[in-house]
């Protein structure tokens, strides 16, 4: 992972304050409720103090507007003295990411929250940068709904600081059709054909509205590669095939139809997958095994 | 508008009680705090008595659950003895929906509540179903973002009821290019080319995902349709164009890209709007100003 | 309508922000949760622009202070160049109602969120407007509780900012007896007398407390009139009478109790019954039917 | 003060679930937070008991549903054996109040919550009470806006529990010009005269609506008593006057004006303040220094 | 209550402004809704002025800052001109605590609200001060879980401004072994072994985790007070012994395990009670009976 | 990790519904706004359905009333066949956990959202088993605060599934002086003292209240640990010190007060680790990076 800022001239969507104010509001009530114990006993009330966000390994950022949120909701004449780096940008070993100044009382008692949602959603971009790197632009490297209950707006938002793609956001953002639904319906041409007639008629997916009438489906093996294709689903989800069977497959749709890889792909895999040339490959440990990036916070007192 | 139940075989997406339980708590609040006077003055406690919910005009019925649950959340015991008709289905004037039973003030306490939401998603699902009609089939109707803030969810799947299509839901669900944008990025072509860059490296859309990568711009004028062709725009949105400039618009655009006709249109031009064959006409009066429709609760008593 | 303020000299009860805050950060995450993916892609990200909100039909305003809290919730530093009309003033077909400045994400993202509940609320003010000229000062138009579920309180405050009063707020703020209670409790006499009998004992009414004691009662004919004059109610409600009827009820009513005609009532009617000298009109569309008003935002760069 | 039901056949506004569920919730929140460790290490997970409220002190009882609800928020399936008395009843010291039964670990993990809302609020009823039977129907004893900040619905209702009335809800509810408004208006005249105008327009009250347009104004003298006549307030309210001062301003008022008492009033004067006929006496203390009542929860197993 | 300061050099937790914001919303809500009627129709909309908070006896100061909070949230240009004492100190009789200015109506809109929390806050302070001074630094008086619903956070920070120390916060914060745990579990040691066997290995306790594993157990007998050493337990509670019973417990103690007593304490008891010498002492009064202190606000105008 | 449950006899504190209902309730709606469109068109609406959790690696379960809460929340009839396993049971690969019956458009529905946090939740406690299991009672393993933003208490509550303990739940939870505490407060002894004086006179710790006033605190050199040693620490955490150095600090505050070990621990360390016999060991890692548990869904019709 180089450092530095991600693929110039590719804006991608950031977070409204009105994303994060709840969640540091709580997440602030929940460490703090009580009060900051150590620090009123141990801390002159009026010591100000600076502090430094630090990255202790090399990792891609996200979060940091999240993490300045929490300090400025314990008081408001928090600043920033610098930015030096901003979500999506790579970070070295060691490197200063953003120095702070305020009440000492405010930073060493926001340090904890700040530091779970940066180290957090750092996490995911930067497991998602890796993936990403490791794909060499040969294919799209797609998030999951695997998130951790509540915050998958964030996590999403991580995996695009990460340059990784977001698949559906929920149930409602579009037709994905699986196994337990293809065993309900009957067949997988039949569930294929009544998503199909549903979406014809615009009763489906009320929130992409008609921007979204795609129609994707789970396959787990050749055979139901050809139903798929003969049934016109619009991408075709390759799910725990062998690589030679996933190879066949792409094969079998290029030029007509979008496949996407997917079931417990690891990064190791991703050089393989990716030559062959898939769609997208998504990947469920994006968000839902993502160790947390390793950042420090340093206070030192401003006398 | 013909009585009885929606074009047959359309699964159509559903509320959950999850959509509406907190929206009727705060409403039931709104109207209940410090109690309901005048049935505590009036009426025995223990009184139970019927209830029956009837259509004083034809309608296109929709939240009758929402309505259901108003009186549940003041009584469980409230009970649903026969519930005629469905969402979606056309009632005639001064036929009975529901009738209900339970404690006489629960029935009165909820009524209004209750009447107010029936009454405005089924005024909104009428008015939808009207639209439909008069485009006989030949163009689908689709709603805008021109919702009761707050109710979004609810007018929309009103609007499904009726027999509309939902266009996208919010802003981060789907690229639509209006003239604000195009005077902010310069040209109608460089805002396609910005939005088309960034959908092809999946670095936006994150509500929608892969699913909803289609670039809707719009337009004023002809020499705007043929820079969208050129820009290869997946849908062009007609806003406010003479009926002529329509015509032709659609004509230039047919077999290309999907067409949408915009700006101000009312129920009597939907007959010569969809004679010209756009893929949507959409209609923010659908939401933004639709009339009630008359439903009415009696209460007997039960002795 | 002509152009200009409200009746000089009237105080009216304005808003706080408490009243709107919660609803504009409600509604911004309605419309805003995954981004404004179209801006992120179209707009440099530190491009300030300038808005105009402008007045695209004769209305009157209601709710410009939501609105603005809007923009400010996106972006602290959007500031009001302009505010050249305040809620109740009059506007004329392409007026310009206020000019804001800020970054031009900001305005674009907010701009339909704050149109949507502008538009809504000068709807309802224009409205209530129409109806109190055709009253002609002769009688008080109110409002009654057929309101949008939770968005009573803004409604209600629509209403007066078009010069209208209002109907009590909910059930618990005083007793009005309907049809449904006098079935309920046996006979008018009877409901009026326990409804008497328990504000005698200041047991009911916790919300408008000892300023609010009077009871009001429905009556469907001159014979119940008659009935409620008997009883002593403080205020007849005359729903659904024919214009006769109401003409010789009035006349029995006078200088003994306040009369309110109601059901139906559209603004056709306001002059004729208006004649009669009604103490009020109650007008449930005034809320529950009001269409938008029409009003535009422009953003045009500042560069 | 004697044992029994309150004066028969005065109904009295009853809460709503929806007036305590999320109270309730909260308060449930706050003492559970981690557990109830004592009893998860010292009682066997299902063991099921028997709980009795027993009252420890002669009080009237208020918030027994209340009660009730936080141990069905804990285990739906406790059952109320017995309910022997209700709000509102005055129950001797000793008597068992209610039986439940229900698991062990439910009954123990929501005493303390239970106990704390019903001991508040009996509190309340009971100092009420006290008020009421001390001013032997001379005249009403009225509560005050004196209340423990987001819990005013609860503790009005006590106050009617215990037989009073409620003054107005809050500031929306109707008209009060106390010394800080007459100070701003320039003179008691004035700010009458505003008042009036405003209510006769019916530009205020949005709460309570054309229900409540009286205009109370508080005195602070004989001289002011008759400036308050001439510029014909509703209601006089004798702030802090001397008893003989009290007792020629409502000989002054008799027939003309409703009157108030209120300032620093204490039990024991309540009979002699009554002695001199006011309308009403508010006491803020029924609300803001209300010591709890005192009751108890005793568990026994049930094996 | 001798005027000043608490004891110096003790830092005690503050209140962060999350521990109120929210509360604060709401009870302005709660006073608020529908506007300050009397105050619009009253005082001109762009008056300024001046407001004192003043003690009308001598108190202790809690909730200063709670309050000013409630004039912020109405006028974000209030400003405090004057803050004289602080939370803990001790005011005089008519003694200012602060001065404000801002506008008129945002000094009026708040004052109650500002009242009702500062009076009930420093009701518990005042309360507090008065208990610990008559413990003459014998023993630590500690406040109980019997607690205003919801308002648990506050009132506890009330209990330490007047110099008092909290007991547990709630059922997960620490193991007490009360009378129907022992019912249940069969004995007292029975009870306080099983207990001791959970904590050493730390699986209860998620609140305040390693840090306190200490186990309570009340006793009702000096034979329990022998049960309860034998069984090892850290800390005894003699609940509602006699006096002497409660001698011999303590003495039997001494040096062994800490003591707390606990019944139905009064002020009068306290001397007698803390000459004993037990470690705690915890008095349920001082939250759920104290009364409100009397504070005042006097705005007068700025011209 | 073997099969079966946890060591028998110890009861650990359990999770209430109040604890989760809201976070699945918010999870649900984050996953299911707009309804599940795919489902809706391809599942019969009245079809019911078997469903089984299964594990698909062994693990430590956590979270089960969770995840069937999420059932339960989107179709109250869905029923619970077969619960084999339960919070703090092992599983084996394969191994079914639990059985449920409902309509099959729920089972889909809420599939995603059970799963998310089931697999969260038991990827935790799967983790501190292993933790556990490596440290052979030899020492106690505890969590940190580095837990998921709004989650701690769930994952605190994962942790004690596994077997590991609870370090404070938040900052009021108990005194823990670190590096930068030491840094304002000049020096470790003085940190100490002033935390010793607060708790002294109880003016802190307002969470767990008398019942944790311990004083904990960082170290990072063996002079550290004997300047807090004479400080008279309670509990001294060694952080970041090599083995060697543990080792020796370990052997000096043997007898005298608990030791913890902190700083990057990893798995591999611990069996070294607990053979120096510290009282404790934390572990970041246990919340902030464990991946989730793979568990599967798989729903077969009912006909």
């Amino acid at each position: 992972m180089t450092a530095g800022t991600p693929a110039a001239g590719v804006a991608r969507t950031r977070l409204n304050v009105s994303d994060y104010r709840d969640l540091v509001c709580r997440a602030l009530a929940e460490d703090l409720e009580g009060g900051d114990v150590t620090t009123v006993a141990t801390v002159p009330d009026d010591l100000r103090a600076r502090g430094q966000i630090r990255a202790k390994q090399p990792c891609v950022l996200a979060g940091l507007d999240v993490a300045l949120e929490v300090f400025r909701q314990l008081d408001p004449e928090v600043v920033v003295r610098e930015a030096r780096r901003a979500d999506g940008d790579s970070c070295t070993r060691g490197e200063v990411v953003a120095i702070l100044e305020g009440r000492a009382a405010a930073l060493l008692g926001g340090e904890r929250t700040a530091l779970n949602v940066l180290q957090h959603l750092s996490g995911i971009a930067t497991g998602a940068r890796r993936y990403v790197e490791a794909a060499a632009n040969r294919t799209i490297i797609l998030d999951t709904r695997k998130t951790t209950p509540t915050l998958r707006a964030l996590e999403k938002y991580a995996v695009r600081a990460g340059g990784g793609a977001n698949h559906r956001y929920g149930l409602g953002h579009g037709v994905l059709i699986k196994d337990n639904h293809i065993r309900m319906a009957g067949s997988l041409t039949e569930a294929v054909r009544r998503a199909r007639a549903a979406l014809r008629q615009h009763a489906l997916v009320a929130n992409a509205g008609h921007l979204a009438n795609r129609v994707e489906v789970e396959v787990q093996s050749l055979a139901e590669v050809d139903e798929a294709l003969a049934a016109e689903a619009d991408i075709i989800l390759l799910d725990n095939l062998s690589l030679a069977d996933v190879a066949e497959a792409i094969s079998r749709c290029r030029g007509r139809v979008e496949t996407e890889i997917s079931g417990g792909v690891t990064l190791d895999h991703i050089p393989d997958l990716a030559a062959l040339g898939p769609t997208y490959i998504s990947v469920g440990a994006l968000t839902h095994s993502a160790p947390a990036a390793d950042l420090s916070f340093d206070v030192t007192p401003l006398r």
